[in-house]
C-alpha cells in the first residue's frame, strides 16, 4: 500500500510532517509505504537533522505551496506543481492508495471535486470522527465540518456512510446508527432533524436506533454511529477536544480524555468520494501527524470505496433518492 | 420577593419539590418567601415527614396536574386549577415576583404565551444557561433550547437578552458576545451564523466579539456571552452536562467538572418574557430544586424585564427589525 503525505501544507510544514512520517513508518504495516510530496531539499535537511535515511521515503519533489489563504477553488489552476495537487494527481492515477495532507481544507475539497470526485449517487462528501465511549470502545460522529447546512437526504446519506466506515474500520457487524437529536421522540428536533428521521425510520440501508441527545454520545449505549449536520457536528468535536484540554488544566491525565485529543487519530478522512482522503489539523504536530499516516492505512484497507459503491447500486437506495 | 414553586409538575413530584424548598429557605435573602402551587395535603405530608413546620411556606391548593403526557397547547384550558396554571395566574396577577417548574417544558411556554406573555418587541423568548469558565467565572450560553430552527434575527435577540442578562445577573459591566460558529472568519459558518454575523457586526446593542469555536467556549478567552441557536444550544448543554458524569465515572470530582452537573443551577430562566420563569428539570432531585429556586430569586432580583423593556424602546434596534 502506498500512503501519500502531503508536506508542504500545515502550520509547522514540512518539518511536523515529516517527523511524523518517520514515526509512522516502523509502525506500518508490511507492505506499507510512505510517499512524500514536496520539496526535496527541505525533506532531506528534516532527515538529515534527525539522523534518518530520506531513501527509506519515496519522495516527489514539488515547487509549489497551496495555504491557508489560498482560494480554495482557485489554488489547484494557479499552483499545478503544489504538493496537495500533485498529491491528488498520483491518487486519481493510482500511483498511491490513500491520500493525507494537514492543509488548507477547502483546498483539499476542491482537489477532491477537480481529481477523484465523488461516488456516484453521493450528494455531499463528509468527514467523520472517532469519539471514545466511557467503556472503552469507539463511536463514530458524522458529518463534523464538511456540510453546515445539511438537507434529510444528505443525513440519510450520512448514516449509510457512518454505518459502512464503522463495518470497515470498526469491525461493527451491524452498527447501531442514530440521529443526533434535542429529544428522544420521533416529533423532536429541528425542521431538518424530524425530516431525516421520517426517511430514516423505515430504513433498510442501515439499523436505525432512533434519536440520540448530547448526554447519551458518550455513554455508548444506544448507538455506535451518530449522524448530524456538519455545523453541530463540528462545534460538538472541537469541544470534546477541549475536553482534553480542560482536564489537563486540572492535572488529570486518564484514557478517556487523551482519546479526546485531536492528536490521537490526527486526521479525518473523507467519506463518499472516489478514493481515500484523510484532512488533518494545520497546526498538526509530528505525533498527530504519525496518527493521520497510521489511520490512512486504515482507512485503505476498509475499502470504504468499494462498500460504498456496491451498497449505491441498490435500487431502494436510488428510489429513496429519487423521491427526495 | 415571592418565589412561586409547581410542586406536582416534576417526575418525584410533590417529595423532591418539597425537599428542595425546606433546603433552599434558610439561603435565600432576607424578605424572600416560597409560595407552593400544589396538592395541601400532600405537601403537608413530605413537610411532616421531615419533621418541618409547613407553616413556613404560603401554599396555594390545586387539584389538577400537568404532567408529561398532556398536550402542551391544550392543557391549559384543560387544567386550569393545576399547579402549573394556577402559577402562572398568581405570576400574571403580580401575586407572585417569579415562578419556577419541573414540569413540560412545552406547557411552561404555552402558560407562558397564555399569561404574562413575551416581551414586545421580541421575536422568540429563549432559555439560557450558565456554563463553567476553566478559570473559576461563569459564561452564559443561550438559546438551549426553545427555538430549534432560529432566524439570523432571533440570533441577533438573543445577543440583547444574553448581554443584558450577563449585566444584570453576572454583574459584568460590559459582556464580550460571540456567535457560535465553525471558523473564526466572517465568511464561516451555516446559511443562519452568517447571516447572523452580518447584523451583529456593526451592532451597538451589545459588544459584538465576532464567532467563537466549540473549543473556544470554557476558555473564557474571548466572550462572556455565546449565542446560538437552540438545537446546537441544546446538543450541547446535555453534552456537557453529561461530562461532568465521564468524570465522575471515572472517579474525578472537580469544582469545574460538579459545576457542569444540572443540579448545580437546578433550572434556566426563560428570558425576553414579561416576567421571571425558570423551567428545570423533569427528574429533578431536591438539591436541583433549591438551585432553582435560589436562581429564580437572582433572577428576579437581575430586573431582565425592566432591561429588556427599555432597551427594546431603542429605535436603532426597531429599525433593525423592520428591516429583516
Amino acid at each position: 500500500m502506498k500512503i501519500g503525505l502531503d508536506v508542504m501544507g500545515g502550520d509547522f510544514a514540512p518539518k511536523n510532517e515529516v517527523l511524523g512520517a518517520i514515526e509512522a513508518l516502523p509502525e506500518l504495516q508490511n507492505g506499507s509505504e510512505i510517499i512524500l510530496f514536496g520539496n526535496e531539499t527541505q525533506i532531506k535537511d528534516v532527515c538529515r537533522e534527525k539522523g534518518f535515511d530520506v531513501s527509506r521515503f519515496q519522495t516527489v519533489h514539488t515547487s509549489e505551496i497551496i495555504d491557508m489563504h489560498d482560494h480554495p477553488a482557485k489554488a489547484f489552476a494557479q499552483k499545478p506543481d503544489s504538493s496537495m495537487a500533485m498529491g491528488f494527481k498520483y491518487l486519481s492515477s493510482g500511483l498511491i492508495d490513500g491520500f493525507a495532507s494537514p492543509g488548507n481544507t477547502g483546498a483539499m475539497m476542491a482537489g477532491i471535486m477537480y481529481t477523484v470526485k465523488t461516488i456516484e449517487g453521493i450528494l455531499r462528501p463528509c468527514i467523520s470522527c472517532l469519539f471514545p465511549i466511557i467503556t472503552g470502545r469507539w463511536g463514530l460522529l458524522l458529518d463534523v465540518g464538511l456540510n453546515a447546512d445539511c438537507k434529510p437526504e444528505n443525513l440519510y446519506q450520512y448514516a449509510i456512510l457512518g454505518s459502512l466506515y464503522a463495518k470497515g474500520a470498526l469491525g461493527d457487524t451491524n452498527p447501531r446508527i442514530a440521529l443526533l437529536n434535542i429529544g428522544e421522540e420521533e416529533s423532536k428536533g429541528n425542521l431538518v432533524t424530524k425530516a431525516a428521521y421520517e426517511l430514516m425510520k423505515d430504513s433498510r440501508d442501515f439499523n436505525f436506533v432512533g434519536n440520540i441527545e448530547g448526554n447519551e454520545l458518550m455513554t455508548g449505549e444506544k448507538a455506535d454511529v451518530v449522524v448530524c449536520d456538519g455545523f453541530v457536528g463540528n462545534v460538538i468535536l472541537k469541544m470534546a477536544e477541549s475536553f482534553y484540554r480542560m482536564a489537563r488544566y486540572q492535572g488529570i491525565e486518564t484514557e478517556f480524555f487523551s482519546k479526546l485529543d485531536y492528536e490521537y487519530h490526527g486526521g479525518t478522512p473523507v467519506l463518499g468520494v472516489n478514493a481515500p482522503v484523510i484532512i488533518g489539523h494545520g497546526s498538526s504536530s509530528p505525533k498527530a501527524i504519525k496518527n493521520m499516516i497510521l489511520n490512512t492505512e486504515k482507512t485503505v484497507r476498509a475499502k470504504m470505496v468499494d462498500r460504498v459503491k456496491s451498497i449505491f447500486k441498490d435500487s431502494s437506495l436510488n428510489k429513496k433518492e429519487n423521491t427526495l
